[in-house]
């Protein structure tokens, strides 16, 4: 290793990570953190948190400050310091002190570039009021808080996991909250019957849901701001928090030539280098490929940020390490439930033609006789041929953060659905149970590609052929509650004794209300001879898709 | 498929789930479930838990029904059967009826065998009194319950999970426990230190524990039982309850001369066929070969049991499955922590002579800036040479079991440390952090593997050689609260201007709190030329082990 220079641009997840790991990994190299803001490795996904009040102490927000940087780590920490442009033949930054407006350039012989990605604000009529704001650092959060003192209502235009979230906390303060999605759902990565979960919590919570809508314009009004939708109505609030995405912080990037993915983000390879062998970038700012699909991606979260930092740092201190693609692996609290997802969506699926066969399963959270239960809905694809797991989807109260990680692993292993039948988790009653919901999906997943049973889906329920007829295998009480229209109710424990009632040439399509009863009919049905299918995750995942 | 008669014997998770399999894969086997106590399907599970009050309602532990198995699955449930021999010969078994005293011949094609595993009772004097009780089903627990009633003290003897548990149910009910442990260590399969953790926590919740200590004789005394031990003591509690641990239900299989393993447990194949080709087993009755260690074991829990009564029953009906040994994955409920345990040990890598190396981390159970998070501590083995994960355990008060469960799949998967590294695990305040205590030990490990920091543990810390010095880099706050005899304290940030005091000749032994700092005071030492090693898992570590 020689004595390097290295300069880092963008000091929070993925430039605080490259900075600390590089000087463990050269103690005499000159590193220089350049950050725009007044802070340093602050705590982003906090930021929500504290706006609601979980988190009370605007303090515990920041993870490291300047002055700890130095102390531990030896780092020259530019903070109010904005690098302006990037002279790629000099190998020269030029910053600007935003202190004193004073601009002074600064060689490098290795360039970290982390500078995360910005709201987006798109050309909305209106939308440069001050009462609408976004959300990414302490500042935006600050001003937030401030706006909404002593107010009373505030919308949240977009619902991904930040809007979420903000909703979310808008509610712990007591705001009438309205949440406004252009899409028909939610949570734009997961599939929309997962979402489906999530919108009848916000609901439940008080939240003002609108979906499928949009904001054409904001005007003027005293004291807050209208919102003029796309189904005409004209809605005021307050306050207008605007979270509809980011899009990577290229602009340095491509003045200074360097090259973009087809997604907006910087290009790198594995070793988080750039088209330019000085210059690494990581983080928010950068495409990454999709680890299921192969797909170039944008996917801009905490986790990928610092461990790229960290490669960053290695390759430029004469290591060797590459980064293996981003799962997408995520999760989002939304009051009481949790969704989380890694690996290949549905949507996705389709989107790139992947081929796929999906099971859903709703079990206990932990041993159901064990306080504190709750069921999780799981929903997992699978490769219909080779069984491999592809993805994993999961909403519930509990649990649902574990079952992720497991199959987050499951997936970067290569494991197949039998591996799943197999795995071999905790076990105790406040914990799980004998059989854990993975283990569940696994076997649902592995019956259907052993052949043990055929399944259809909530599309085919919707609209059966002549020949095929729906039962619903579910207790009279049950079906009380509601069924699929046109479907016979017959008890799973009456079947065996109806089957003379049942015919050779039609198709039953069973269900129950998970999908265990339509299993145990199918398995009874199959075996008398009777052609049946069985719909994957019963009237519960019917009621999700429908919903 | 042939029409098959199917007998089992043991009608609880190994048993009933071996029934219900079988009858999803044959509609037309005959199948009778013998048990010998009155109920089927119970949660053993959720005894303890019920003696304790958190599940208020007996009748939740009824799983399933005997009406109920009828129902679903056409299964012919004898409950009060005790099956009292096998005649191989004939393939038939000899049934009492335990309510007419009656006995009967049933034969069979194919035979079950998940008799489970019985509480050990020592032959210790006195020890057949009515106040000594052990745990195993419900008739049990209602007679601890009934015994319990309207008094005030109890003894717990021995600390295994079953132990671990009554204590705290007894402490729920206030009454005065004494928890009486032979081993230095409760929780016999975890490394001492790890257990050391527990210790504290029982005492917190007032429970009277002696480690090291037997039960030499009981004495009949008025209203209650006299406990005589080892170190002199007597003893007195109203309640005595057994729990040093189960072994297999082999009688039947030795009487019928089924092959047994070493460990006394039945002997099967992975087709879980015993050395009858008629003649299956499962679950606790039966010997395991441990996944990492490749050794016979009895691993007596429910989700093997279940998994492998499935496996059974496939075998049975023509099916191809095979159980892929058993890694010893569990976890244990103290008051408020928990201990998870997953693949090898060290203690039991010692036993076997595995070659492995060791790392301890610390971090928090999620953000620690979002309320509820609780620190971890998280130990891996991992092989010196590949890297690969080989066991791991943990202690805290949240997220014990999601650790633990990732780290089961990527021991199943043969994943190294460098995998752990690249864990993409769900990551939002409340549930994780940006890098998760997972990727944490695999940074850890994987420094060491990279030779980026040496290691050193408690043992060498206890008796420092001439050449080596001790140095504590804490901050001195810290260090008041104790520190290693014979440290030198220089805090970290102090660190790089007094170098010129230090000795290239010495080896410093370098600890901190976690371990965190004391990496990074080692890697400022070794670039400047010093011979350091880190202290794995800090003086936190320290106080585990010299508990
Ligand atoms: C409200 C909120 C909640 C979130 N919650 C989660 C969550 O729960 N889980 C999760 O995984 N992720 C979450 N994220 C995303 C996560 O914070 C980001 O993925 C991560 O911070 C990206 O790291 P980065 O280093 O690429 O960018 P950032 O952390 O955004 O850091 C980039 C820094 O670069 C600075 N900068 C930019 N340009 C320049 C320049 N020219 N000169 C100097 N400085 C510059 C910026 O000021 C900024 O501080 C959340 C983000 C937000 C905003
Ligand atoms: C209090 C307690 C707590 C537990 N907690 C946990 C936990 O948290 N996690 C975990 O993984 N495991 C736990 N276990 C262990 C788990 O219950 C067992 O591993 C599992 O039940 C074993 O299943 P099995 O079918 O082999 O035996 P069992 O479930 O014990 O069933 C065997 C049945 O066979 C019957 N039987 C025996 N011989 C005959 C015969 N000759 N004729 C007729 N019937 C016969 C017995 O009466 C018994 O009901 C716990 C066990 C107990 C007792
Ligand atoms: C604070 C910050 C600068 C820390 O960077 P860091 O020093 O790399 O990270 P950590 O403090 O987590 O320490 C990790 C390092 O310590 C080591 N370490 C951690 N625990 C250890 C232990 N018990 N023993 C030995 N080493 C340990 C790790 O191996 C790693 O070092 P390596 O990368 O050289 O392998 C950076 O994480 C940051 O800015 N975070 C806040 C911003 C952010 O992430 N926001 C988005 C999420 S809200
Ligand atoms: C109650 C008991 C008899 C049930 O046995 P079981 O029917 O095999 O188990 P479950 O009810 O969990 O159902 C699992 C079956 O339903 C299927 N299934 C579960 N959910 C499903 C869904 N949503 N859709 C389709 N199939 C589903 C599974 O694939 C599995 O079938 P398979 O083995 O043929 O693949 C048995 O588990 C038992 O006795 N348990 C209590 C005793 C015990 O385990 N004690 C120790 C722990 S406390």
């Amino acid at each position: 290793m020689n004595m390097k220079k290295l300069l880092i641009i963008g000091g929070v997840a993925g430039g605080a990570s490259a900075a600390a790991r590089a000087r463990r990994l050269d103690e005499n190299a000159e590193i220089i953190l350049f950050e725009r803001g007044p802070d340093i490795s602050f705590a982003n996904c906090g930021l929500p948190y504290h706006i609601g009040g979980a988190i009370a102490e605007r303090d515990k927000l920041l993870v490291t400050t300047p002055a700890a940087m130095v102390a531990k780590f030896n780092i020259d920490v530019r903070v109010l310091s904005e690098v302006v442009s990037i002279d790629r033949d000099k190998k020269e930054l030029t910053i600007k002190n935003l202190k004193t407006g004073e601009e002074y350039t600064e060689a490098y012989d290795a360039l970290v570039l982390s500078p995360g990605a910005a709201p987006i604000r798109p050309p909305i009529p209106g939308i440069d009021q001050p009462n609408v704001l976004t959300l990414r650092n302490l500042e935006d959060m600050d001003r937030i808080i401030e706006a909404l003192a002593g107010k009373k209502s505030a919308a949240v235009i977009g619902g991904g996991y930040i809007g979420l979230e903000m909703a979310e906390a808008l509610r712990e303060k007591k705001y009438d909250t309205t949440l406004i999605e252009l899409a028909p759902q939610v949570m734009g990565p997961a599939d929309p019957e997962m979402a489906s979960l999530l919108h009848q919590e916000l609901r439940l919570f008080g939240v003002n849901l609108k979906l499928e809508t949009s904001v054409t314009a904001f005007e003027e009004a005293r004291n807050g701001v209208d919102l003029i939708l796309s189904d005409g109505d004209r809605l005021h609030v307050d306050v207008a928090i605007l979270a509809i995405g980011v899009k990577p912080e290229a602009t340095l990037a491509i003045d200074a030539g360097l090259e973009l993915g087809v997604t907006g983000g910087i290009k790198v390879d594995d070793h988080m280098l750039t088209s330019d062998p000085s210059i690494y970038a990581v983080g928010d700012a950068v495409e990454v490929t999709d680890f299921t699909t192969g797909q170039p991606a944008l996917i801009p979260l905490a986790g990928p940020a610092n461990r790229q930092g960290r490669i960053a740092a290695d390759n430029i201190f004469g290591g060797d390490s590459s980064y293996k693609n981003t799962q997408g692996t995520a999760i989002c609290k939304v009051f009481n439930m949790a969704i989380g997802m890694t690996g290949l969506s549905e949507k996705m699926a389709k989107r790139t033609g992947v081929s796929y066969e999906k099971v859903y399963v709703h079990p206990a959270s932990h041993a159901s006789y064990y306080p504190g239960s709750h069921p999780i809905s799981l929903k997992l694809l699978f490769d219909p041929q080779t069984g491999k797991v592809l993805g994993a989807q999961a909403v519930g109260a509990d649990g649902v953060d574990k079952r992720i990680d497991v199959l987050a692993v499951a997936i970067r292993a290569g494991l197949t659905v039998h591996d799943l039948e197999e795995m071999e988790l905790t076990y105790a009653p406040p914990f799980g149970s004998a059989k854990d919901p993975v283990n569940y999906a696994g076997f649902v997943a592995s019956n259907v590609l052993r052949g043990d049973v055929a399944l259809f889906h909530v599309e085919e329920a919707c609209n059966p052929a002549d020949h095929q007829k729906l039962i619903d295998v579910r207790n009279p009480e049950e079906v009380e509650g509601g069924t699929i229209p046109g479907a016979k109710n017959i008890p799973l424990g009456q079947l065996r004794e109806k089957l003379a009632d049942l015919d050779k040439e039609r198709e039953y399509l069973i269900f129950c209300q998970v999908g265990l009863r339509g299993y145990l009919a199918c398995r009874i049905l199959t075996q008398n001879g009777f052609k049946c299918r069985n719909l994957t995750g019963g009237y519960k995942t019917y009621s999700m898709v429908t919903a």
